[in-house]
């Protein structure tokens, strides 16, 4: 059944422009072959699932509106005379292999990490007969159906490719192939959340981080807690109901992305306090330098039961929100000076007999205990394994966001991880400090570049014994400068980068990837997607004539 | 008549949230004062130009649509009680100072550099009686207006201030206060320029300085030289034609602002030698390196007596579009190993017995002179006065970028000087190398913050007897990595910052001005600039409070 687990072991292929990320196998031709006027995509699976259905539209809709040229000098115009007698495709047709189970694409994204199956083939003749596109899923469909809307340029009128015949046998190689956006520092519509999942489709990644709460502002709506964004949201339009999640995560589950949740706790969470001021220490205390890493200061009283288990309740109610399998309850950057001077705090480790490190433990255990209660597996950020003496499942995933040399403790202590490192992977870095008269560089200053990016080794310092414990990783978009002014801008197209990573394989030339990343670019802006020029449009045209030896 | 002379002596003042940048003297009250609801501008001058009447429409436009709320926790609704028994304006009296020639604000933002008149006197009263704005200009009242539009704030419907009365009486200290774009590296449409422009004009920006074309592409269409952009545009249409440049600067010489076109020569000119490749040397050389500082290579022949020509003939026919007193002829960056290369161009050195430096003056006193001919007055890049020998006229006005410790020098040779300084105007440092293969940090790494440019002080090192010679300065994009896309969050707010420096003066304080750049930065964005956040908005409600000792 699972006829592509081989996959795993290829080299990526020298490739096709237009295809980000690189398959990893992958063979074309110099033929150029048009679609038909009358081209369809039929699917030969019984009772598809209306979002394969929807997915089908959606690929015909590029084909017909992406009207990209192709990146040459004169774009399509030297293709004309092979256009006059090319060959025409009419038909694509998709079906599973044998014994497949039909699933929708949305359920088949929400499966547990490791299990959910993404492998295609994809065989386009030369000839014009019929094209065909075979996977163990409907989500092996969906990543497949991209992969074929990529190949397609237009000129006058003509939708074609000059590379037929192509065969392409591709499967990812790690599970996680994510972007992390944090929508409370500065607030996020749901319009913009659903653009980036758009763009974050066309390069098959699979999983959003969905930041949505911290200490600026609470914007997400929770049943029964409806408070915290009544008093926390920045404005009362600027929040997420429970039915702008359900669009979304269904936006999300039919282009084949799992959205992972994550309230921050218990540090970040100062603007809980605005709700419930009892369960918060060291609220905007000042100066925040002390008792935070970043203004406002504010963490949730761990010690305190009546807290741990407002939170564990207020985790279970979010995990309803949710249809993923796993949920972060964050854990970064807890700042001990807050606790240390907050009377309620050491009330509460004197009447327990706890230290602050065993009362974390206990805080941990009981919103954990509320995750698994609802089948959920917890992640949390690497300080909770790395800096704390807190109990975990094994369960657990770990993101490793403050370096990318602390993977291989986390790996060594038998963790599942995510690789987040600020050096490789924050798309906010570079733009200088945003404290208000504070001058110097920015801690994660320069600029990570998408060839930064690009050069990641998700298995660097990690042994082979462990190598299963990556699950892959994600480039991250923090919004202390950021805004849904410049979201497309920062982000796009440098998160392809560590798709293509985390999809192909890491060791990609940057040489090489650079004119199809240019294509991916021109493709995103012709789908409404403000994705920025990587160079002058005058090398974008001239694929290595702007290198240095060129 | 110039009743406000004495104002460039006065220190910058205290300011409204909203001002920016902050006017010259400033006095403000505590009092509510919302606008009648039918509350309306006169205009007390006979026969007012109709761009007159249209800033005035405009500015109405911005009072009623801006609905921009107060930048405070809660925003307006602290101001609900005082509201209700706030006096109502309704009228805003606009006059000229008596004895003042009525000319459009069109024809004012066009006159000859330190003679453009933009002061104005703003007297808004407490109690409700008529407002009052006078200015020696058209243009002095356009600037009023201006400053009249960015007090007033929105909520549940009403239009106010809570700072009444408040009287200012303002004058720039610079009359070049600028911006550039570079429109050949990537191409912008039209809208993006005219949505630019309002943005300047919003900060009361004079000076558009439009790098129209360079080595990567030709969008001009010039009259009687249409082969340059029909063979030299990225696509046909990517271009400016006589139309649109006639609607780019009408709709800039109604909010204010000169713009000075730039075509570079004669370096940064290979795209010429697509329609006339006998004119340029070492056209696409390989390695580019050798030959220039960006891909492609390719100069214009200098030493030709027939090139020189054809270039002096190019710029007069440029001159006829471009109704501003000054164009910049460039003049940056020349390559003489292309030159030494070059047998045509060896053979003219020859044949005329000239060195290249005396043949580069030549050229520039043939392309000089035609601009003299038609009236305008010469800009070149700095390299022109400090590393060649060129003849210059001691009109010509030098834009110093390569460094700011060079202005001195342009000063000393008794030039006047724009500053344009890459060390702290240059908007496109800090995303790192281009270069296809290259990974290194760009040349101009790090990215300029806005505080970065608001330290810069104009007459660093320049002596006052030559301190008159700076006619102010301006931030710049060059395009490598821009577009359309990140062009309003790669520019504001940030190029605001120079805006202030060379209206109000230097030695602002970045703490002071963070919540001010904060409130124009919201502005640009209700009024659909995409100027990016410069803070969580958790910050931007609470000034100060995410100072380092907050």
């Amino acid at each position: 059944m699972r006829f592509l687990s081989l996959l795993l072991a290829l080299a990526p292929a020298a490739g096709v422009f237009g295809l980000w990320p690189q398959p990893r196998s992958l063979e074309t031709g110099s033929t150029a072959l048009k679609l038909a006027s009358d081209f369809d995509i039929h699917v030969s699976v019984q009772h598809p699932p209306s979002d394969l259905s929807d997915a089908v539209s959606r690929t015909k809709s590029f084909l017909q509106n992406d009207k990209l040229g192709r990146l040459v000098v004169g774009r399509g115009s030297s293709d004309s005379s092979a256009l006059k007698t090319a060959k025409s495709l009419k038909t694509l047709q998709l079906s599973l292999s044998k014994g497949a189970t039909v699933r929708s694409i949305t359920e088949e994204s929400r499966l547990a990490l490791g299990t959910r199956s993404e492998e295609y083939i994809l065989d386009i003749p030369a000839d014009g007969s019929t094209a065909t596109l075979t996977a163990n899923s409907t989500l092996g469909l969906l990543r497949g159906l991209t992969t074929f809307s990529q190949l397609f340029y237009e000129w006058s009128g003509q939708i074609y490719t000059v590379e037929a015949p192509i065969s392409i046998t591709d499967a990812p190689a790690y599970p996680w192939r994510g972007l992390m956006l944090d929508t409370s520092r500065n607030f996020f519509p749901v319009a913009d959340i659903m653009r980036t999942l758009d763009a974050m489709s066309l390069v098959k990644m699979s999983q959003f981080h969905w930041h949505v709460t911290d200490s600026q502002s609470f914007p997400l709506v929770i049943p029964g807690f409806t408070e915290l964004a009544n008093a926390g949201a920045y404005d009362p339009s600027m929040v997420y109901s429970p039915s702008d999640v359900q669009d979304i995560v269904d936006y999300a589950g039919a282009r084949g992305i799992d959205v992972m949740v994550e309230i921050d706790t218990p540090g970040h969470t100062a603007i809980i306090g605005a709700a419930h001021p009892e369960y918060v220490a060291c609220a905007e205390a000042s100066p925040w330098t002390t008792f935070a890493n970043e203004p406002p200061a504010g963490q949730l009283r761990l010690a305190s039961a009546t807290v741990a288990n407002f939170t564990a309740k207020m985790f279970t109610a979010v995990a309803k929100m949710f249809p993923s399998t796993v949920l972060s309850t964050g854990g970064d950057e807890l700042n001990t000076e807050c606790y240390a001077q907050d009377s309620e705090t050491q009330a509460d480790l004197t009447s327990t007999g706890r230290t602050l490190e065993q009362a974390l433990s206990v805080f941990t255990q009981t919103t954990h205990g509320a995750l698994k209660a609802a089948g959920k597996t917890p992640a949390v950020w690497e300080e909770m394994v790395l800096d704390h003496n807190v109990t975990l499942s094994n369960e657990t995933v770990v993101l490793v966001w403050i370096s990318s040399m602390n993977a291989a403790a986390v790996a060594e202590k038998n963790f599942r991880l995510v690789h987040a490192p600020s050096d490789y992977f924050y798309l906010d870095c570079g733009a200088g400090e945003w404290i208000g008269d504070d001058v110097a560089n920015s801690w994660c200053d320069p600029f990570k570049t998408w060839q930064k990016a690009y050069t990641f080794d998700p298995q660097a310092n990690i042994s082979a014994s462990q190598a299963h414990l990556v699950l892959g990783g994600e480039q991250a978009l923090w919004t202390e400068q950021s805004g849904p002014e410049n979201l497309d801008p920062i982000v796009w197209p440098r998160a392809a980068a560590s798709a293509e990573v985390f999809w192909t394989g890491p060791g990609g030339n940057g040489s090489e990837a650079l004119p199809r990343l240019h294509d991916v670019a021109f493709r995103m802006r012709q789908r409404g997607v403000k994705a920025i020029q990587l160079q002058p449009m005058w090398c974008a045209l001239r694929p290595g004539q702007c290198n240095l030896d060129s």
